[in-house]
């Protein structure tokens, strides 16, 4: 079946409305449907509007509170703690992230750890607020266990991702958003999809066994951290993935390790967690609290441009700047629409029907 | 030839002295004594007195001023820009730690970008300052380019490493010390003392094609990101190094990407740098800034035991903590004594010589 193009807003008037009807206000409604457009405008269709049934379901478990008060429970200047009350992470993270901001407009820095909350879609759009503020903006999250640490066969952690960003003058932002994994769980969703095997170190079986499946995660399987072994570096990469989780999890009072909430709503919650919902940890530093940010904007510039100008294997292939990627999908797709993936389509057309929205009809 | 085994105090008192040799101030030479040392005892033998020599080439060379005025020159509360006078690494870092630590117990966390230095050893050391205070530590630094971003073969990036340390409460402090390329210099070093290959995914020839050789980087190869290629992640590991030269470099108005300054004297200086020596970045976050300072040592009790417990693959390798191994190094070296290659001891000794210290001649 062929992808179905649909036009940004259009998608963001329905998804907006569909978080109105799981009950959310008119503010926070907007806001999480902006965070989901955004991936998907984006080229990161794994994390947009694929997601939205999986938000809707977690509703109906009870596992997402509508209506949170998300506040702060302890601070000093520089930080803070903050209970998302069980709302969605796509709410519960822009709203701590201005608070970062804030933080750091006063004192130079501002770091908020985040518990209590859900998945906050990607990273990059919560770091990226920093950049209108001409500050650095940094956001992690963990996730639920698919990932096993170098010398077991147990998931203990997420695909924790860390985002980070900085402003650059006359060249595009510097926008790193990674998962702490060696492929990210979307990469075998398309390899499914497509029915390919998936290459050598992405994940292991069960037993702890090497896997080409792409479905090998439905069978216990479980993902390999970046570095994939340990010859290649894979104990450093465990250890990057337990810093998110430290920062995101043990830090904010959320559940850390192998009790972080799942997202698929029919997968039980683990028992006896140390801590509540999902964590994540935010944080921003003015680019002026260290140096004139037009000095530092233009040292960016530098920076930028001595790695495109280097010297490529192949010269068609030139070195990729972090962000460049998704800033051609945004343009592109900011003009000729969002392809959806008939498998999505039909999610969504089906909430349309569900909430007897009615936008889907003739998009 | 064999290791000769050096008690701690003798390598010390020894270092010390060449430090004051080369002009140090008695608190600077101890300063920059203790960061090498750590190093040794905890295992990690290529950045300890194995580099003493390395520091001593760069004074004659006029590349490090043994007595820096080192200084804050732009701060707010939570953050603040060091120019490290040209000092020693080994110095400008631990005073450096000392401000962000002192503005961590002011409003939570401490930042501090620091250019106009050199090479400062471990990263983990300078972190592990944050855990005698109850906070967790952050320590970075940009490193003369060795390493190849994606899709080019130009060298670009240092091996840039992170160290990341929380502190737990029975159990013992987590402390992460990552390079952020697949396989850090040392290992090649190892390998091609011991006639070794090195295994795919290491490090590419000067044209970008694999190479086996433990000594391609002095036939100008490079190394590669942690994730070795595109397919196991090496362009999200570019992204990491990046990250830390930014922080390190660009934030400081240190030197950045190509322009680093080697670490060995007689390679030439970079012409055009666009910033001032070598660039750090380190950081602190009182831990109770965020919660109590008991809950949180708790806490990471959990998910140490938890990571601990994780079921191995091979029932006699559990899953390792990081720090976990250098503490047993510790433990076995401040007792039995530091094992000093013959080729350092040969170095050790001439310089035992060159300044007549005659410490080394009856150890």
């Amino acid at each position: 079946m062929e992808n179905r193009i649909i036009q940004e807003n259009t998608l963001r008037f329905f998804t907006e409305n569909v978080f109105l009807k799981m009950g959310c206000s008119q503010t926070h409604a907007k806001l999480a449907a902006d965070v989901l457009i955004q991936a998907d405008l984006r080229g990161i269709d794994s994390h947009g509007v694929a997601r939205l049934v999986g938000y809707v379901r977690l509703l109906e478990a009870g596992r997402i509170n509508p209506q949170p008060n998300i506040r702060i429970i302890h601070e000093t200047p520089s930080t803070a703690v903050v209970d998302g009350d069980k709302g969605l992470g796509l709410v519960v993270a822009p709203i701590a992230m201005e608070w970062a901001l804030e933080k750091a407009e006063q004192v130079g820095t501002g770091w908020i750890a985040i518990k209590n909350s859900n998945h906050f879609g990607i990273a990059a759009y919560h770091a990226m607020k920093a950049l209108e503020r001409n500050m650095m903006g940094w956001a992690m999250t963990n996730a639920s266990a698919l990932v096993a640490p170098t010398f077991s066969k147990q998931r203990m952690l997420g695909t924790n991702p860390i985002a980070f960003v900085a402003p650059a003058g006359e060249e595009e932002d510097f926008v790193l958003d990674m998962a702490t994994t060696t492929a990210a769980n979307g990469k075998l969703e398309i390899a499914s999809r497509q029915g390919q095997l998936i290459p050598e170190g992405w994940a292991i079986t069960k037993e702890g066994t090497s896997s080409l499946s792409p479905n090998i995660l439905k069978e216990d399987g479980m993902l390999l951290p970046l570095g994939s072994d340990i010859i290649h570096g894979s104990h450093k990469r465990y250890g990057l993935g337990s810093m998110v989780d430290i920062l995101s999890g043990v830090l904010s009072g959320a559940a850390f390790s192998r009790w972080v909430p799942p997202f698929p709503a029919y997968v039980p919650m683990p028992a006896n967690a140390p801590g509540e919902g999902l964590g994540h940890f935010l944080g921003a530093m003015r680019v002026d609290a260290f140096q004139k940010a037009e000095t530092f904007k233009s040292q960016m510039d530098i920076w930028i441009r001595s790695m495109k100008e280097a010297i490529p294997i192949d010269e068609h292939q030139k070195v990729l700047i972090h962000g460049e990627q998704e800033r051609v999908f945004e343009a592109l797709r900011k003009k000729q629409g969002i392809p959806i993936h008939s498998s999505v389509w039909g999610q969504l057309q089906e909430l349309d029907q569900k909430f007897t929205l009615n936008i889907l009809q003739d998009a």
